[in-house]
């Protein structure tokens, strides 16, 4: 059994090491190559083309920026989809707008390949250290031969329903953690200027009705808990662009479905600001030093 | 030792009651004589004046609507403070605004009369349960003192701080649950509208980044968690137009210390909405229906 | 010279008519055959499909609904652009996104085929009465050479820009006018409540700072203006779910190039909601009744 | 016949000095000697106290920052409406909320005192030009027998109905320009972003739907219009944290009679991150810079 591996960023090339970790034989593509020589040192075997790789492989897995990059990678003349091998399983566990998933749900389906979205959580860390969450959508007989390869890369998967729930299930997760962030930002930061001491404060709020995982396992507040960016002079963790990013596809998504998301709308608006005065790189926590007006330390 | 009890409300008069059921000798005192009546039937002595009271009791609670009736009660020439004892504890239970409960902490210390603000949070039920949580703002040896009386009607006592942040903590607490409940709301909207299972989307926010207790603790959507307003026609609970009246506090203490509250002020005008649209006496849960533009069932 | 027009619903309709009164040729198709009918009978051509129109016409012109649309007309294997005669000037009056007309300008450069893109504002009463502005992307020699033809359709015909400007400068000018509606409807919402004079605070404000086409030219207040919907029901006009498609336009193509626009999209919120709860087919300034809580009159 | 005015600060200064200039016999009041010095070098009489001024003059103007200050100056032991002359006529210029305006004319009315409140706008140089515009609130009578004081200090005078609702009018239309302001300000960096020309993109929507005030009469954008505060690095003009300040008073007014600002509250959210990034002396169209993410030229 072969596994192909196209995109080896920052995200990919820790899982695919996880999967050479885990004994599987993978083969890899990227557009730079320096990122494949770094994999072909630990194993994998460098594909010439995604053709070549789709031809070879019993499983691919994508793990890419955009969803119109992985529309090229298995709709192009030369993509997965007119090469791939009669029992192929796709797994594309980059983060991409729901109709982009549709569409190539649909269009595996026509082509009787076996295909499923799987967005991550858990970032580059996560990735790292093998510990990643997996939101999956697809089918049950799908769901279950992918579980393996979820496992040798991650630590909890979960079958959010059929084709693209797995994108719908991250981005109506992370709309929520969007917007209890910035909640969390507007607490402290009334707090503080309140004169409330910010220990005293999270004491209350985290045993109370306010509480959140963005407060109590995500502080965006330096000196309450260990081991969070906001320790770090918010070093990410999870960059503000990449929450921006997935805001900006649930904008897509409830516009695309007629749904109303005011408090989604503005904390995707926020995030727009926040990352256009230079922090896009930053943790997405970093955002209480601009609802509080204050420089980053 | 006397305590006397000022507003007899839906909560008050529980609150009350409950000092009763643990010993305590309670005047009190309303202007709906019916509320009278009722304590005065469980063992209660009515009061003929504020001014009355004043002059007979050891500690004094009040447990009204705004600020100004606070104020009025306090301070008039009728008021507890000009007819205190020497050693009166002054507790104001009411949700008031910040620089109220500081303008009469002042006044208080001026004339030496202990004060402690205290609003509860836990609801209707919560004070006939006397599972309440006091939010306490004052000195620690006053703090101290009252004890036993808070023991006598909730169940959670914190010490946020000197005097006004009990008010400070509620409101900011407060702040982040009307955020968090929309947010939720959204989420669950716009996941409906993709076609996900609620429940299974449940379980993977609950477990997720998304994680709040406006969600895992008071779902907003019916037939995920039992005994939540949502289950029962969003009867409350915590009504949404006390929801909104603490928003509107937050707007004002925002802008007394100039603090931006960008989805805090846009959480007060959706539920000014909701409740504008005649929903003010349904849970504060119910504003799901509201963003899902959805009939209450 | 023959002109080819396609899609002919409550715009495209008296567009069409316009051009045959104004003495040109033309050449229509849609998917419905009653529309067809009914231009045929005022003198045009059935064309049996667009790409036998593309064949014999020198100027098409395209009005429809969606990008998706515009794209499968003009680029699909029996489109426009397989078809088009060599010197064809090819002119689309959808609202669509910036990205969508991009990419057809560019292909139809790659083709030598001229275009514009020209979408249109002044609703279906503009379009009968032949007084629509056209907002025109493209370049200097089409724009002239376009000239008679959209002084046929309209009033006011102005050049935005190169390729695509035209959509741009339309969305630009809806955002602002969204947010302008809304801000007017707050305005005399408050104004009310407060106990001002609808007319004494019109007069007011529309000689202040305040002032803008929303409240002086389109007041969403009945009582005040003649002629507009305000005083009719709130029949369009421009309907709601138009003005919420333009909005959510702004969105995208805000996210294509990160601006932020907390105004804006806040707007589409609050028009979706409106939409959603039933009145999409209102016209936009009955929002007034939304953001007020008060029935239809 | 004796005015007294009582605050000499930007704006009260040179609106008491073009009363003097008009002729009138003016006495002035101000907690800082400097500015009373200044105006005593013009011709006015120093008063040694607002209790000997009220008992001097036949006509009070008031133009102070806060609420609370011209409740101080009115109703405390030494203040105006305790030591007023029988005939007094109290005009009060200052910006407030209205329910201290209301309050004001409560009192005022028990005391038989003619009062009018009539706060400006038109700023600093509209006031020392005596251009301004008064909104008033009052009485018809009181409202004709100011007429000569205000055309000696302003330019346009509007009666906008009984007590308080000259500032609830002020109010309403303030509101109504800050949304506008940033609506403007959201469209035009839009219109940048998307490669529109900054000229071109003002004349399509200026004279389109688009069309506002603060577009057409004070536009953000630097090049477009001569003499506004865009071109002169957005010195002021009307400043941020006057907008501000008028913006937080929409919001206390909208709490006091149950409506909902859903863009008013955003807008006052916005400005207050302005002003807390270090440009509340700014113009308020300066707040361009804070939705483009520039730097201030």
């Amino acid at each position: 059994m072969t596994i192909g591996f196209i995109g080896l960023g920052h995200m990919g090339e820790p899982m695919a090491s996880n999967l050479l970790k885990a004994g599987y034989k993978v083969h890899v593509y990227d557009v730079a190559p320096e990122a494949v020589k770094t994999l072909v040192k630990k194993g994998a075997i460098a594909a010439s083309s995604i053709a070549e790789m789709a031809e070879e492989c019993d499983v691919i897995i994508t793990s890419v920026q955009t969803g119109q990059q992985v529309k090229e990678i298995c709709l192009s003349q030369d993509g997965i989809f007119s090469h791939a091998k009669p029992d192929l399983l796709y797994i594309d566990c980059s983060s991409i707008d729901v109709i982009t998933a549709s569409t190539l749900h649909a269009e595996a389906k026509n082509l009787r390949i076996a295909m499923l979205d799987a967005p991550v959580s858990g970032g580059v860390s996560g990735a790292q250290a093998g510990t990643l969450t997996f939101m999956v959508g697809g089918g049950d007989i799908d769901f279950a031969r992918a579980g393996p390869f979820f496992q040798a890369m991650g630590k909890k998967i979960v079958h959010a329903g059929p084709g693209s729930h797995g994108q719908a299930a991250k981005i109506c997760n992370n709309l929520l953690l969007g917007i209890s962030m910035i909640g969390v930002c507007e607490a402290f930061t009334l707090a503080e200027k309140l004169g409330l001491d910010k220990k005293t404060f999270f004491e209350i709020s985290a045993h109370a009705s306010g509480q959140c995982w963005a407060m109590t396992s995500y502080c965006p507040v330096p000196g309450i808990l260990e081991n969070v960016p906001a320790n770090k002079h918010y070093e990410p963790g999870f960059m503000a662009k990449m929450m921006l990013k997935d805001l900006r596809l649930g904008q897509h998504a409830a516009d695309m479905v007629n749904a109303s998301i005011p408090l989604g709308s503005l904390t995707a608006e926020l995030y727009e600001l926040y990352v256009n005065s230079g922090y896009g790189e930053k943790d997405f926590s970093g955002i209480i030093n601009f609802i509080a007006s204050k420089e980053h330390n």
